[in-house]
């Protein structure tokens, strides 16, 4: 029996519902709440900010999916989630705020993503974009929507030289995890370049097609869950920037493309130090 | 007599009003073509973008100043405008599609973009996020607004460690116009970098205070004359990147920014090469 292998078409259409309503729930009381004051503290360094709007609003997902699903299991950011080992079970990667500096200088350019995966596949993924009320999702093997509209299937030819990506500055510079002068390369063959301060809404944008790649050199899993499943439903390609498999459980390096421009960037550009 | 010196304040409410229907018409007019198809055609290289709305759009500007305006000067991007050798007199200077790359690969994040120059000053500043229906609007010493809702003077104390700034990666890498290892270690030190690919979108963003500041090797007045008069509506500055004052007669290198942190930036960080 390999049933359990794959989610059933009704079951994740029922749980796509209802991870939707909450999330569009979730966008509403954030909106709703946008000019008041925040708290605002930071974590692992002075620009990697948390609010207490971030907090809500995962505490609010966790205590919605242990009631509704007791058994599915919870990855996400703010420490409201399980410990988790193992990928195996259905598996909510939820970031309750992605670009949590844009939602504090901007009020905007920031989303809810929520990923659900069973067994290491994503079988949901859904990106909010929260001020324009811009919700990408998708079920896998379904197709990719933006609202009511579906993604068409990414571009089935492209140059590197009229591709534009989307690469922080700070991977042009040295550091230690790629070859920052390869980068630079890069940057000087394509297009051009863009960095909104949301992966969970670059993602998105690969999967619409506005942007053809997205470089970068350190997610977590909840940074990208959602955005995964999107990218995967139009044809795009998401791995590590080694092209390897990403390991839900563990920050990863990411090169999420076109597959016309993945074979290039990996050989000819994207050179890891570790 | 100086009255010559300073537009009287009715003429140049009835100019912004005329300006202003005009831009929303124009607006108009490109979003109900966007999903048309583009004649593409390049410029002075393979990624300097023009289509066929581009040159639409600026025609029917020229053809209204012309017909309304005929005392009027235009310097524009499409070659529908004047040949100035001399900012004298009333001059309205046009991008009409500023961001023509995003309006290519995205179909959003492009503005038509005009600023209403008397002898030299910025009296009028309009740029129009199209497919948002955002104006962001200006008249000199009457503040700047975002649709109805008047911008709030940029923030009095920044400090550059906090500071998000618009940076193409292009200038992180080794160019002849801007030390690039200055721009990393700037990288380094700032909050982080945005990238949008419209000038005159990431100006109005300076004047909205959702960036601290954007810097640019080179810049022709179109791209510029409207977000000019945003950022000085709200207390910001735009120079040349070495501080001194803009010729808007020809290209020229940019930093435009909240005050608080132009000292630092001119001193220790940009390092022209010309």
């Amino acid at each position: 029996m390999k049933r359990m292998l794959v989610m059933e078409q009704q079951v994740k259409k029922d749980l796509f519902d209802t991870a939707r309503k909450w999330v569009l729930e979730a966008g509403k009381t954030i909106r709703d709440a946008i000019d008041q004051p925040l708290t605002i503290d930071t974590k692992s360094n002075a620009n990697d900010l948390v609010t207490h709007m971030d907090r809500e609003t995962e505490q609010f997902f966790a205590e919605k999916i242990r009631a509704e699903y007791p058994e599915h299991f919870i990855l996400s950011e703010e420490g409201y989630g399980d410990e988790l080992k193992s990928d195996k079970g259905i598996v909510w990667i939820i970031d309750p705020i992605d670009g949590t500096m844009n939602f504090v200088h901007q009020k905007r350019n920031f989303a809810i993503s929520i990923g659900i995966f069973q067994d290491g596949i994503g079988e949901i993924g859904l990106v909010y974009d929260v001020m324009n009320d811009i919700l990408y999702a998708a079920r896998r093997g379904e197709g990719a929507f933006k609202n009511e509209k579906k993604l068409l299937p990414l571009k089935k030819e492209l140059r590197l030289e009229e591709a534009i990506l989307v690469l922080n500055n700070y991977w042009t510079t040295p550091n230690n995890k790629v070859e920052d002068s390869k980068m630079q390369e890069l940057i000087r063959k394509i297009r051009g370049t863009r960095s909104y301060g949301s992966a969970a809404l670059e993602l998105a944008y690969v999967a619409e097609g506005i942007v053809d790649g997205y470089i970068t050199m350190k997610l977590a899993p909840w940074d990208i869950a959602g955005g995964m499943v999107l990218v995967n439903e139009v044809g795009g390609i998401t791995t590590k920037a080694d092209g390897e498999p990403i390991n839900m459980l563990e920050n990863n390096t990411i090169l999420s493309c076109n597959k016309e421009i993945q074979e290039t960037l990996l050989t000819d550009y994207i050179e890891l130090k570790q």
